[in-house]
Formats: structure tokens, C-alpha cells, sequence
């Protein structure tokens, strides 16, 4: 067959960036940086000075020493052995991608810092660490964890010194939301967190996480891939005006314009004196000991300043979207919905005859994404796995890996987009014909599950730990589950991954009325298959049932029924999908030409 | 009609034992008391020493002065004014007992200490306290709530100093469990805790919770009501035998001699001294800050011991029951089901003609009991709750409160016992004839979340917390929900309510084969019915599903079908009921008269 044609990706690359025989002389010139230093070993997170899923090119230190591009990682370089601590998505990745001669491969079991840390440092030594990429959360771990091991050191980042060609920061343009996109002034906004900062009694919180900061002045950019992030750090005092510290190259008369009466603007070689300043007059500073780099800490708590540690008070409201938001966000679902309308009916005229590839399969959807022009960026590098790949949960397709899709194999499909009116992020897994018992009877309890959290009606004060058996349950009655959370926290226009409230045992805070989430119970048969159904949904309360709240669900796409062994379904499952099915039908089939509408009848048609 | 005729019930009393006249000159005294020694306000918890749900006579100090008869609470006796400090289980029967016009009552929204209690402080007075009766948790959330306004004095007990008359400690004959019922002889216990020692290099532990202490030396009495407890502590080395402190009364060749080569015994007068020494020796000593008196931290530390503090080691062993339990659990869940169907017989030839009391029901009940010669206590009081009194969720009944059963009626009877072989509890809801469509879909619903439970399968690792949803969901469904844990752990022999798992959401321990846990979700139309259905369950490992955990039931007796809404039921939830009804009847039918079985084959019959 032939491929099908569609314009090149602009959001996504395929290509493998690691190049492995970078890492000997990097290694090198880092450890002759670290003898100068009188340094015995040097920790390189994933992280930046933000704690964000993507850096900016000039911030990818672990990348550039070790060669691993993985979204969660920590390096610890010693004098004479490295190693690299990744997570389980990423044990295949890892080693792939740098000098196994070089670096050993630690599998985190959880996050932090494993004791296998300690064997890369010698006895007494000094363990040097950059004071901007790690929390005092970290370091009090970190802290336990070396005591009379060796001792600690803040210390100017060694990386930095070494990296010749090291990309500036970044300097994109910056937007503002109206009052129809944003549905709350930036002085509201402000105004509530003062007040929550008074009942706390802080005088001033620092802000270093990009989504509270953007979200709080009603503002976005494109300083990193996937997130419409302006990378900054803002001081609010409790009464007053905040300021919002960018690199100096973002601060234009029209930046500082548009936030006249709002917010003043410094450069960040600003942000040391003004906290020095805060401690100087002896002010009580809230700071987020999970997110806020620890020089921000120190730079306080040495000049005199009285901590509170409590988390970033933006994240709750933040999560709570309010009826703007959702009107955007419904409207980001209705335009992804026609798009993967056009993609599925796309999918099933030519998977079928075999020959498509991951890679086609993510420049089609992004193409038909990209049909509509408020669609800015892809929220996360779709996860495309054909067959066998499915089971990778957090796969990412390369050149390398780029598998072509035989018929009557699964196709997981994990994608989302930025518009400018919200975030989207939807999974499917498709049919390209023939499937097993086997994969209609998982993929009917992963869909049973999907329906349970879809139908769900719980009491003020549940939380998304108190639901998350809700969609386990099918599986586990098979003796089969996932290793990942059922839901995370979605922003509007803002992370696809947001906290603090989302759907597994990890998040205990209540859910509210306009929490966003997704949904998606999956089971990953290694070397087979995968599977994964994924809805976002918002919480709304329960018509009805005063002090109960319930899902309205966002995502507007048919889900493969080609895939479900109906007699597994209860009659109320059958009538929740019938019921979803007619709605995508309705919402979206006068939105796509006559062949996708015909298409998407047939996709959506009663079980 | 006339009264059934019954013996008089020996386990329960139903005498309203509190007289407020009595508050008055207690108070007087205890004033005086405080005023000869300087303090300004006293604490009375319920606690004794050893924190159990029943205390001996002489430590009912919180019922001695204020009259409260209740199983929590807490009382601050200023100089002019006494606050006393309830649950919403006693916010009716605490102003009915005490003498309200010189105590005021306080709702506690959590366990712990309230704000409220600073306003029986003056502003820089002293704040008393006896440091047998709180535990090193509560004092730093207490010292936390006082700072700035008072100071904190542990104290020799005022109440005591004050209480004529006061009963001695307990001395019951204490019993030593043979290999059969035991499992596991005490040598390996201990070994076993001592190897747990070891690992959190701890030089020692000292247990105050008699739960511990009698599982771990497979020993019983009869110090306090419903538990088989000997009270006392222990202090076990990480080598060599452990002492057990005993009141010098209790101490008898015999015991002496039945402990040789396994624990040595001492008066707990020897106590502080033994204590003293292993801080002497600068002894790393492991305490439980949640149950351990904080007068044993203070002793320890005093001295120059290192505390570890750190959960008592032998909860998580004892939850975890070995064959021998468990067989023990079998044969009591055996014999209580004899009783159980008796008594439900009795009840149905009785109830619908009207005449009933709660009382008398009681009565019937621990008669039904007492007929098997092995029961040997109430695991509890029973909860006999007629109409609007099944509403109370720890309703007990009194004289003064005994409420006629009439026709038409729902009636809840929660109860249980202690036998030789272990320990029951169970609740069935019970229909008197009529009963509204509300009733049967209530009913119902909760019956639906009952047998959730028993058929959930689950992976190793999880929580309580993580299946209790699983009993709720039905009534989310219908917007209603009920105010206490799905279920807590059981004692074999031992306390019918026992730690650390258990299903709500706050128990977050992984279960483990062998627990044995209620299973008891309810409703409640407060003035009007209450439902609960509770049946024991134990965790095993899941037949033909590596890795993954189940239940079997313990508790064997009928559900009342008449108040199921049987079009509610799933076909699963209909098979397993039906299921569950055969194997009552076939284990229980024969060993039960004639006319008993008629009954029980009609009250069993499939649906």
C-alpha cells in the first residue's frame, strides 16, 4: 500500500537525540571541574529550577552529560563511577541511551533518593549538589539519607561550567487571557491567595512553579514544549502588588504594559536581593518545601526571614476550575473530538491493510489536529504503540522504534493538544480486525472500570484515593491490574499533568466541584498487547443529590466496540456507552464531512 | 402477650449506673485537691494505662467524677468551671449522666484535644495531668494547643487522691493457651519480635497494651469486661526472656511457675526501677507514642535511654492469624451460629405479635449464648436497637431507655461474644412483618456493599482504605452514606475491635492473609430505622490467583430476605447470597433441634 500522505509533524520529532558517545569526554570534563571544586561527587536531576515535565533545552543537564532524555531521572557522578537512577518506564530507555560502560543503571522503585547513592560518593567525601534543583523536601531526605556517609555541599552547578554551546533560556512571546477565557481577573485571583495567605499568617508566599504563576496573572507562553508555560518566579506579599521575576531577555515595555496594575516585573538577578530583603524585615514567607528550590530557602531563612512551609497556595484554587474554564475546556474537547473523528475513520480505512506505522499514525492524528489553527502545541508526545509496543506504558516512538502495525494487532493511541480554549488528552485502543477472547475479555474490564469512575456519585470530601478501586475492580476479580494511577489532575490551557488532586491511592485531598481529571484504567500484556481507555472528566455536583457530587465527562470520541464481549457488560454499562456514543454522534457528526459522519455512525451505533 | 422467659443476662447490665447528684461534691473535692496543689485545671480521660475500650472499675475516673459512663471521652475540671469532651456517638447520653448545670458537654469534631478545652485554663495557670493516662503523641499535640497560654504539669492522679472507696485493681485467674488454640508457642513469638528488635536496632521494647502482652505470651483473663485481658506491661530485651509487670496481687506460684523459662514476673511496682535501669545503661528503647504512657517515655528518657518511637511490634504479627486462629475463629463462628439461628427463630415466632423489648431481646440472645458452656463473656454490649433506636449507631440500651419492639418495626441487633475458641461479632437487621419500599431498597443497597466486600479480590499490598468504597458505592448511588468504618480488625480470643487494619479510610496498611476483619456497612434514618449487616471475614490468598488476596466468611447465619429488594440485586451478588444461605444451613441445620431447622431451611431458601 501506499503510506498515506500527510504534512511533516511541527510538535513532535522522532528522532533519537542521545547520542551515547557524548558521554566519555563530558564525564571527562565534568570530573576535571569537580577535582577544582575539591568535589567527590555531583548530583544532576531531570528537574529545573520549576519542577516541570519539560525543560528547556538549556536546562536538559542530564541529558547532555548522560544521554538519557527520559522525563524523570537523577545522575550522581563520582570520581572514579556514575550512575543513573530512572523509574521503571524507563529501565529499556535508559541504557540505550548512554555509555553503559560508564554509567550504571539504578531502577528507582520509588521517587527520591535510594541508598544506592551513598556507593558513588566515598566514605567522608563531599557530595555536591546545584541549590536551584532540588526542594528542602529533597534535601532533608537527602540529609538522612548521607548522614555519616559523607557530607553535603550547595554548589554553583559544575554542569553549567562545562557545557560549551549551552542554549539560553528561553524567550517566547507571552499572551494574556481575557475575562471570556480566564473567567477570573488576575486582581481577584491575587486577592483570594492574600487572603489565604492571611488565615496562614504568612507575609508573602514565593511562587516558583510556572502553572501557579501563569495561572494566577492569567498568562501564558511557550518557554517549554507541550505546556504553555512563561518560566518566572514571583514574590506575593499579602497585601500589595506581587512581582514576577522573568529572565531579563522576556521583560518588554509590552509585557510590563499589560501587567501595569496587576504585577511589577524584575529581572531574575532581582530575586536574591528581594528575598534577602524579606528576611532582612524579619517576614514570615510561605514557600512549598515539595516544589520551591532550596537557595530560595536558604537565601530567606539566612537573611533573617521566618519559613512556613505549606504547599504553594495556588494549587487548589488552580484546580478548581471555574465556568470559563470549562467552557474552554468543552470547547478544546469538542474541536479534539472532531479531529479524532477524522483520525479514527482515517485509522480503520487503512490499518486494516496493514503497513502503517507508529510514526504515520502520530503524523496523521497531528495533521488532523492541525486542520484547526487554535490548536497551538500537542500536549505530551503521543504514546503510539502498535502491538507488542501497546505494552509500554509511557512509550515514546523514534525513528529506532518505529514499528509497523500488522493487521489484527492492538493500537494504543495516548495523545492530547493544547488549543487555545483548553488541554485535551484522550487514549483509545483500536482494532485493526481480528482480536482474541483474551483481548475482549481485558478490554471489556478496562471499559467496565472507565464506566465505574464515568458513573460514579460520591459525597463532598472523597477523594480520588476512595474512587480509585471503583475502576480496578474488573480487572482485579481476573487477578490483573495496572501499575499506574487511574486519573491525574488536567489544567485548562495549562499542564496536561497538574496536582494536586487526581484518581489512585497517592491523592487523598478531596475532590471539588470543577476538578478536572482524567480517566483511564488500562492492563499491559508484556510483549503482546496494551490496553487503555482514557476520558477526561470534570467534577460537577450531583443533580439531586444534595452534598454529592458526580463526572461530567469532556472527552467526545468513540471508544472501539469491536473490542467489548458484550455479555460482560451489566445492562447500566451497556446504557452509560449507547448513551456516550449518541452524544459523540450528536455533538460531533454535523462537524465532520458526510464520509467521517458515516463513519462515525457506524463507530457509534448501539450495542 | 407474655414475655418470653430468659435468665437473667450475665454479661450485660442494663442499670443506668450514672447519678448526677454525685458531680456536685466530687468536684468540690477534686477542687480542693487541685487547690492544695497548686493546679488550676485536671484532665480525666476515660484511658487507663493500657488504653483498652474497657477499663476495671478503679479506673473509671472519668464515670467517677462526672458521671459519664461512656467508652471515650475527655473532662477538664477548671477552678470554677468542667468541660467534658464527647463523640457524636454521646452527645445525648453525656448530658443526660452528668450534672450539666457544672459541666459543660463539648462535641469533638476528632478524637484528640479541642481548643475549647483552653477556656478552662486561666491565661498563664497550669494545667495538670497524670502522665499514666496519655501517651507521648497526645502530649505534643496538647503542648502544641497550650503553648502560649499555660503550662503543663504531669501530676500523681487528683481523683485518686480524692475517691473514697475506689476499687482495687482487677485480679482474675489468668489462663495459658495450649498449642492448639495458641499456634504458636510464646518462645517463637518472642523470638520473633526480638528479631523485629534487632532490625530497628532496638536494645528493647516496652508494651503497655494488653492485647500484645497476652498474645505474646498466649495468655487470657478476665480483668476487664468483654476482653479476655490481663493487664499489665512487659518489657522484652532484644535477648533473653521478657519481665512481665503484674499488680503484686496477681502474682501466685502458679503464674510463676506456668512463665518459667519464657518470662520472668514482677511486681509493677518494680516498674520505674527496671525502667530506670535500661536508661542507666543507655539502652536504645522502642515505644509506641500512640498508646504507650508518656510516664514510661519520661522515665526512660529521663534516665538516658534513647527512645525509638515507633509502632508496637506485635500489632502487625497478632492481626495476622496463624491456622490454629483461625480454626479457633471457625469453631466460635460455629457455635455463635447455633445460637444465632436460635435466637433468630425465637425472635421471629415472637416479634411480629408486638410486645418485645430490646431488653428482653438482649436477654434472649446472651441466653442463646450462654447455652454453649465454651462462651464465656459478651465480645460488647449488644447494640439492640428497636425502630428509631436501630438509628444510634452505639446505641445501648438501659432501663430507663428499653423501647417495645412494635409490629412492623425494623430491628437491629449487633452483638457478639467471646468463646474459648475466639471471638464474634454480628449484625442482622431484622424484619417484624411490614416494611416500606425504602426499607427494602435501603436494605438492599447495603447488602450489595456487604457482599461487595466478600467477593472482592484484590493484589497483595492493598489497603483497607482502598476497598472500602467497594461497600459504599450503592448508596453514593442514592445520595446517602453511612458515618463510621466499613470494618475494623478482631482479636482471636482478644479484643473484638483491634489494630492496625481494617477498612475505612484510615486504614492504610496493606491487609494480609490471615487478618480477620467486619465487614458492616449500614444506613441510618435518624428518627425513624437503623440497617447494618455485619459478617467477620479473613483474608486468604486468592485460589488459582497468584498474588492476589480474598476473603472467606466466618460468620454463619441468615440475612433477612424479606427486606431485599431481590430486582436490585446483580445476578453475581443473587448467586452469592443464595451461596452464602446454602452453606449456613448445611453447616448449621444439623446441629440445631427440629423446629429450629424448619426455620432455618425457610429462612435460607435461595431467592
Amino acid at each position: 500500500m501506499t503510506e498515506p500522505s500527510f504534512p511533516p509533524t511541527v510538535f513532535q520529532s522522532f528522532v533519537e537525540q542521545a547520542d551515547p558517545s557524548n558521554v566519555a569526554p563530558r564525564l571527562a570534563d565534568l570530573r576535571a571541574a569537580m577535582a577544582a571544586a575539591g568535589v567527590d561527587a555531583f548530583l544532576i536531576p531531570r528537574a529545573d529550577a520549576h519542577r516541570g515535565e519539560s525543560v528547556p533545552p538549556g536546562e536538559a543537564r542530564l541529558a547532555y552529560v548522560t544521554g538519557f532524555t527520559g522525563s524523570a531521572g537523577l545522575a550522581v557522578v563520582g570520581r572514579d563511577r556514575a550512575g543513573l537512577f530512572v523509574d521503571s518506564r524507563y529501565t529499556l530507555q535508559a541504557p540505550a541511551q548512554t555509555d553503559t560502560g560508564l554509567v550504571t543503571i539504578h531502577e528507582w522503585l520509588q521517587p527520591g533518593f535510594s541508598p544506592d547513592l551513598l556507593s558513588f560518593v566515598p566514605k567522608g567525601g563531599i557530595l555536591a549538589y546545584d541549590p536551584w534543583l532540588h526542594t528542602p523536601g529533597e534535601l532533608r531526605h537527602l540529609g538522612k539519607l548521607v548522614e555519616g556517609h559523607c557530607t553535603l555541599l550547595p554548589h554553583a552547578n559544575l554542569v553549567d561550567a562545562i557545557w560549551t554551546g549551552r542554549p539560553g533560556a528561553p524567550v517566547s512571546s507571552v499572551e494574556f487571557l481575557g475575562h471570556n477565557r480566564a473567567g477570573q481577573s488576575a486582581a481577584d485571583k491575587i486577592a483570594a491567595i492574600q487572603a489565604s495567605l492571611a488565615s496562614d499568617k504568612a507575609d508573602a508566599a514565593v511562587l516558583t512553579l510556572p502553572e501557579s504563576i501563569c495561572w494566577l496573572l492569567n498568562m501564558r507562553g511557550r518557554d517549554v514544549p507541550n505546556t504553555p508555560f512563561v518560566l518566572g518566579f514571583a514574590v506575593l506579599p499579602q497585601t500589595g502588588l506581587p512581582t514576577l521575576y522573568l529572565d531579563k531577555a522576556k521583560i518588554t515595555d509590552e509585557l510590563v504594559a499589560a501587567l501595569d496594575g496587576i504585577a511589577h516585573v524584575a529581572a531574575n538577578a532581582a530575586l536574591p536581593h528581594d528575598l534577602a530583603a524579606l528576611g532582612a524585615a524579619g517576614k514570615a514567607v510561605l514557600l512549598d518545601p515539595a516544589s520551591a528550590p532550596i537557595a530560595i530557602a536558604s537565601a530567606l531563612s539566612d537573611a533573617g526571614a521566618r519559613l512556613i512551609e505549606k504547599a504553594d497556595p495556588v494549587l487548589l484554587p488552580k484546580a478548581k476550575k471555574n465556568a470559563a474554564e470549562l467552557a474552554g475546556m468543552r470547547e478544546a474537547h469538542l474541536l479534539d473530538g472532531v479531529a479524532m473523528a477524522k483520525f479514527l475513520a482515517w485509522f480503520d480505512q487503512h490499518a486494516p491493510q496493514g503497513g502503517l506505522t507508529e510514526i504515520a499514525i502520530v503524523t496523521a492524528l497531528e495533521a488532523f489536529r492541525r486542520e484547526e489553527e487554535s490548536c497551538v502545541d500537542a500536549s505530551f508526545d503521543t504514546i503510539s504503540g502498535a502491538g507488542a509496543n501497546g505494552a509500554i506504558v509511557h512509550y515514546r516512538v523514534t525513528t529506532k522504534t518505529d514499528r509497523t502495525l500488522a493487521p489484527g494487532e492492538l493500537m494504543l493511541v495516548d495523545s492530547g493538544a493544547q488549543y487555545l480554549s483548553g488541554t485535551t488528552d484522550i487514549t483509545r485502543t483500536l482494532s485493526t480486525g481480528a482480536s482474541t477472547p483474551e483481548q475482549r475479555d481485558r478490554f471489556t474490564r478496562v471499559l467496565k472500570g472507565m464506566i465505574a469512575i464515568s458513573l460514579a456519585r460520591f459525597p463532598q470530601g472523597t477523594s480520588g484515593a476512595q474512587l480509585d478501586t471503583l475502576a480496578r475492580q474488573f480487572l482485579w476479580q481476573d487477578g490483573v491490574t495496572y501499575n499506574h494511577g487511574t486519573g491525574h489532575g488536567v489544567g485548562a490551557y495549562l499542564g496536561v499533568h497538574e496536582g494536586p488532586v487526581g484518581i489512585s491511592s497517592r491523592y487523598t485531598i478531596p475532590l471539588e466541584a470543577g476538578n478536572v481529571l482524567s480517566n483511564e484504567p488500562g492492563y499491559y500484556k508484556a510483549g503482546e498487547y496494551g490496553i487503555r481507555i482514557e476520558n477526561l472528566i470534570v467534577v460537577q455536583p450531583s443533580q439531586g443529590f444534595a452534598g454529592y457530587l458526580d463526572f461530567e465527562t469532556l472527552t467526545l470520541a468513540p471508544i472501539d466496540t469491536r473490542l467489548i464481549a458484550s455479555d460482560l457488560l451489566s445492562p447500566a454499562e451497556r446504557d452509560w456507552l449507547n448513551a456516550y456514543h449518541q452524544r459523540v454522534y450528536e455533538v460531533i457528526g454535523p462537524k465532520v464531512e458526510a464520509e467521517v459522519r458515516t463513519w462515525l455512525k457506524a463507530a457509534t451505533a448501539a450495542i
